[in-house]
């Protein structure tokens, strides 16, 4: 007997619909979303932060994760980067027909898992089913739902000449782990994804130290992050070509592949913008997560100057140019 | 020269990604869309309604609507049918690579429109791009957020035997609209999809009649909808024929199909709950809204039952299934 499939009808809002909505619920449910109002009723103190995010990554599963995981972790990142706590989170499913729900079994298992470990409650969900061909197997969408921290002001807009640049890790293994599983590069298959939600990592450091901005640099990678932090406050940033924590693996792919690791995609890093004089007690508080073990001071916000991003290395300074987007398609 | 295509590089994340993201806000854009935080910061008083829906409809523009006033209406709708009043919605883009930025542009519009109609604000977005075949144009994802309203106690689970069942207009219309577009169905060419945000109907009539609760229509039509609130509150609903506001396109298409008008996906109707004695204020509170005008009263609630949908016609009481839904894919 073979395995059972997704079927187009699984899509079309009957009893076989029914069936699909009560495996998500197998996995995710719990008495909100068993509820199945249109809309559900959730609770929220203060100011609230909103957030969606499509995923598209392709393979579906790579080392170090999966769609479920990063759909998850991307929106509570989103959430624990302007200073919230994420607390709700929506799960909407574009099905390819013939997915096996054997596969589709193990991603919403992995939807639980990081739901569970991000503290999380999924709130309201939709399911869709399309043609062969006309998906790759599964895009997950979802949006965010968290409580913004009273005292913190964070904000990409808010970033000040003077403030110390940390990475909370090691950057640009996401991308390097998608990309040598999806081509098959021999060369980086030792890769794996940092994918993980980081709001436990973020709370304390919002709650201790003077957080002025962050971003977790996941599309366009730290270049195009600091681009956007550069624009918005109207700085310069410089980087510490020495300080920046390349993995090996990510350095070679790197080299052979002709990209810059800035440009890399990460989807378990936050880059921290604080006053200098903070900036060491951030990265204590950082590295008391697992996640954050290698964080580190990586530069300096500069009053603008002639380039919005620049490097320092040991043969001058470059210029980190903001990625155009060719290189590193569906990472995430 | 030719027309200007959207490229898989649009999706990367870096400038290109930054030049799709500037034309959703030439549409869309406002103060709050236009910090591009990571999660943006929304002012929200009360218990929160919070819904999810991503839609694939098939063809993309079809007659009276298309995909982007489909997914600012349809979760509006379900903001509405809750007893909210909407306030946020996010806009997440899936688009197949080769999309002309024209048709972009008109999608775009026609999100702006219908947004506006309803007045709720785009708080956070998000674009990606997928190889050619890997979607079907444009997939779009919408979540919402709404106010619930203080007094109101509106849920598919309190629906009480005696209360009438009404519907707020007729019924069929979206789903032959898109299957006549979609199929070339010349004999229901003139149908014209009710596609429509009902909160503006919706808010008068909670605020003035005691409602048990509402749901809309969508996929599975006016059957899956009153099978889900029969089961929810635990009774059986008779609906009356000869009450039923079928139009004859619809009535014409589904005998030629075979389909029953009872399971066609309708994006511009809500089914409406009341207790018997509130029935015809309801009724009256809705026909003074232009997408209300012809709102009828179509059944009752009865204690649960045989069946838990039935429909009395001049030839006898006939059972109405709980569609499967083989019948009608990406309606919506």
């Amino acid at each position: 007997m073979g395995e059972r499939l997704v079927e187009l009808a699984h899509g079309g809002g009957g009893t076989m619909t029914g069936e699909l909505v009560a495996l998500v619920r197998e996995y995710v449910g719990n008495p909100l979303l068993d509820r199945m109002e249109d809309a559900a009723a959730v609770v929220l103190a203060g100011r609230v932060a909103f957030t969606t995010d499509s995923f598209v990554v392709q393979p579906l599963e790579f080392p170090g994760g999966d769609i479920g995981r990063l759909a998850v972790a991307g929106t509570v990142n989103d959430l624990a980067v302007v200073g919230a706590t994420p607390k709700y989170i929506s799960l909407s499913l574009i099905i390819e027909e013939g997915m096996p729900f054997e596969r589709l079994r193990r991603l919403l298992e992995s939807v639980q898992a990081t739901a569970a470990e991000a503290g999380i409650v999924v709130a309201c969900g939709d399911t869709k089913v399309v043609e062969h061909c006309k998906a790759d197997g599964l895009y997950i969408n979802t949006s965010g739902l968290g409580e913004m921290s009273a005292g913190a002001n964070i904000s990409i807009h808010n970033v000040l000449p003077g403030d110390a640049v940390i990475v909370s890790g090691e950057i640009g293994l996401h991308g390097v782990a998608v990309l040598a599983a999806r081509e098959g590069l021999g060369f980086a298959s030792c890769a794996v994804s940092d994918v993980a939600p980081l709001n436990r990592m973020l709370e304390p450091l919002v709650r201790e130290v003077e957080v002025h901005a962050m971003r977790d640099p996941t599309r366009g990678g730290c270049a195009a992050a600091l681009h956007e932090v550069a624009a918005a406050s109207g700085v310069s940033i410089r980087l510490d070509g020495n300080a920046l924590p390349i993995p090996e693996v990510v350095e070679g792919a790197c080299s052979l592949l002709g990209i810059d690791p800035l440009e890399i995609p990460n989807e378990g890093k936050a880059l921290v913008f604080v006053p200098r004089e903070e900036a060491d007690r951030a990265v204590d508080v950082l590295r008391r997560n697992p996640y954050g073990q290698k964080a580190s001071i990586i530069g300096v916000v500069e009053p603008k100057g002639g380039f919005p991003v620049t490097l320092a290395t040991a043969l001058g300074e470059r210029l980190v140019d903001a990625p155009r987007g060719e290189l590193l398609p569906r990472i995430c």
